[in-house]
């Protein structure tokens, strides 16, 4: 198994919770496509030329000032469960990590973590350049992306058209190959059922929304990943701004529904806050689907000021910690189906705990 | 609203948990039915008799030895807060608390409560004794009503026929006018699926099975009264044997459920009874059928062994102070059908609150 803690930050410096917003705003990642010109695109290369992208894109990060310090990952070296702990912390796509029904990972396949951003090889495209920022922060995790993607643009041929821009594997990322997307936590919104009205208002002008893990993941735990449907016939400042703007808005109206809520239905929602702390702070098995809707409860009453003590960077890690490969990770084992659920509550319950104990006595404990 | 503090032990001794088999028996209730034979029954008398039926209920019971010191209510006197009061602590019956659908209660009903039983005057009979104790004790709870009989007897005239035995309001209980009943908690035959093959084998040997409240009211917490079905052509001893030998046999089946269930569905045993424990700590609005679900899953997690530090007698005690009209005496003012189930779940939390600091810090606190 992979020792996780030589990655800078562990990949994971987005779960803080210190950035812009964050009890609304869980965080924000941006994504450049780029391929070699050189070389096929994914959907019609072989696995020779896959590696010999991989050497390329090596060698290019190997002599970048911000990439030579990079771990690095041979993804179809790696064992099923490495590639599911990486794709829990969201520096692997799943099917990068896990490829069904075939169950065969891509020969070739690379990931590159440095500090502030990653690269995924051989995935969709021949690169994949992220970078994910606590809250609500497009600025940084574009500066972030667009420094490695200058760096790395000095020392490979990118495939570019001088009318479309850059190329891409799959036509919809043609241009700037940028997606930008933001993690938002949107109870109020659904509770008020305000919720689909908007996101239709937001796939009109020009946005899309998915799960947290991205295209095809369902929504759960009320956490919805806000991005540009489209990346053509706009330069990125302006796809970053139209996105800003819009979520700046959706944060609003959930703000405001948030408020409604408190005023107009305060012990329902103080009750079902307060239950889902109850749930997750003793239930002794656990799914992962159950699991994120009580954590949604829970980080709607810490950002309503309803339960005390129990902070955002606990509530953002259990997003990730809860996950089957690193409960297996945590307990250095691999866990049955029967026993993942019961860990699962284990640990949760322990993070909770710990939680309580270091931020006093009183936490946790409700008032009358 | 009436002073409850006056009554001998608040009428609640048999909350405390300390009789037999007290976590799986509440309580054991035996009760008498008796009618004057000067007079016409209930269904057929009018005010004016039942003014006369009280008069001499209450000169008998100022000569009784047992009886001089009771506490005595004019049930029409009260007002409804009150008689819902004496309703949820078991001293009155529904219909004498709070008649339905007319809303007017039937004049001359009578209360008389002493330390180990009480008397209803002019319910469905001109007497009702009762006797309630903790845990199961037939014997205990026979002998506090016989004594009482005994006592009125020697200076009431008791409609009695040398044939049928004592005669009474409604048919079922002619006879002895006895009833004896046992409020048992079943949750493992329930889980177990084996409650109505249980219950329908008692009703064949002339047991009948009630809700906490008897006739008329569901089960709610698994919590069964099981009493005899029959009064007439046995003794009193043979009725109390026969329902004993009976309860003890449904208890060792429940022993059993419980251990098969602790065997095959720890997991699933831990995280249910855990989860009531939660909820009934956190939740900030409860319904009290909900509420009794939850004690119910509580009681079995104390019972098994899975739940340290919480006592049977607190969780009896919510049985009967988690009522509305025993909310409101605790608030001092009525409250509104919003309110209840707010302060409820505020009652419910303390109560457990101050079960966890009494018994140690460590109470409640679950392990890994």
């Amino acid at each position: 198994m992979i020792d996780l803690s030589l990655l800078p930050d562990g990949g994971m410096a987005w779960l803080e919770a210190s950035g812009v917003g964050s009890h609304l705003v869980v965080s924000t990642r941006v994504r450049l496509a780029r391929n070699l010109k050189q070389h096929r695109f994914a959907t019609r290369n072989d696995a020779a030329e896959r590696e010999a992208i991989y050497g390329e894109v090596d060698a290019a990060a190997a002599e970048a000032a911000g990439l030579r310090r990079a771990v690095r990952f041979r993804v179809d070296h790696l064992e099923l469960a490495d590639r599911r702990l990486l794709h829990e912390r969201h520096l692997l796509s799943r099917e990068l990590a896990a490829p069904e029904p075939e169950g065969r990972v891509r020969q070739g396949g690379g990931l590159l973590v440095q500090e502030s951003a990653s690269i995924m090889v051989n995935e969709e495209d021949h690169l994949r350049l992220q970078a994910i920022r606590s809250g609500f922060a497009l600025e940084g995790a574009w500066k972030a992306v667009s420094t490695l993607d200058v760096e790395l643009g000095q020392r490979l041929a990118f495939a570019f058209h001088p009318e479309f821009g850059y190329l891409t594997s799959c036509p919809t990322n043609v241009g700037t190959g940028l997606r930008a997307s933001v993690l938002v936590h949107l109870p109020g919104l659904v509770l008020t059922k305000e919720i689909n009205k908007i996101l239709q208002a937001l796939t009109q002008v020009g946005l899309t929304f998915r799960g947290l893990y991205g295209e095809g993941s369902e929504v759960v735990g009320n956490l919805f990943q806000l991005s540009n449907q489209t990346t053509l016939g706009k330069s990125e400042p302006e796809l970053l701004d139209h996105l800003g703007k819009l979520v700046r808005l959706v944060i609003e109206n959930e703000e405001r529904a948030r408020q409604l809520l408190l005023r107009d239905a305060t012990s329902i929602i103080e009750d079902k806050v307060w239950r889902a702390y109850a749930l997750l702070r003793y239930a002794r098995t656990l799914s992962l689907d159950e699991t994120m809707n009580l954590l949604s409860g829970v980080r709607l009453g810490v950002g309503l000021g309803l339960i005390p003590n129990v902070g955002m960077y606990a509530l953002n890690k259990l997003l990730v910690f809860a996950q089957p490969a690193h409960l297996a990770a945590t307990e250095r084992r691999t866990l049955s189906d029967d026993e993942t659920p019961v860990r699962r509550a284990a640990y949760v319950r322990q993070v909770l705990e710990d939680e309580v104990g270091r931020r006093g006595p009183s936490a946790g404990t409700p008032s009358a």
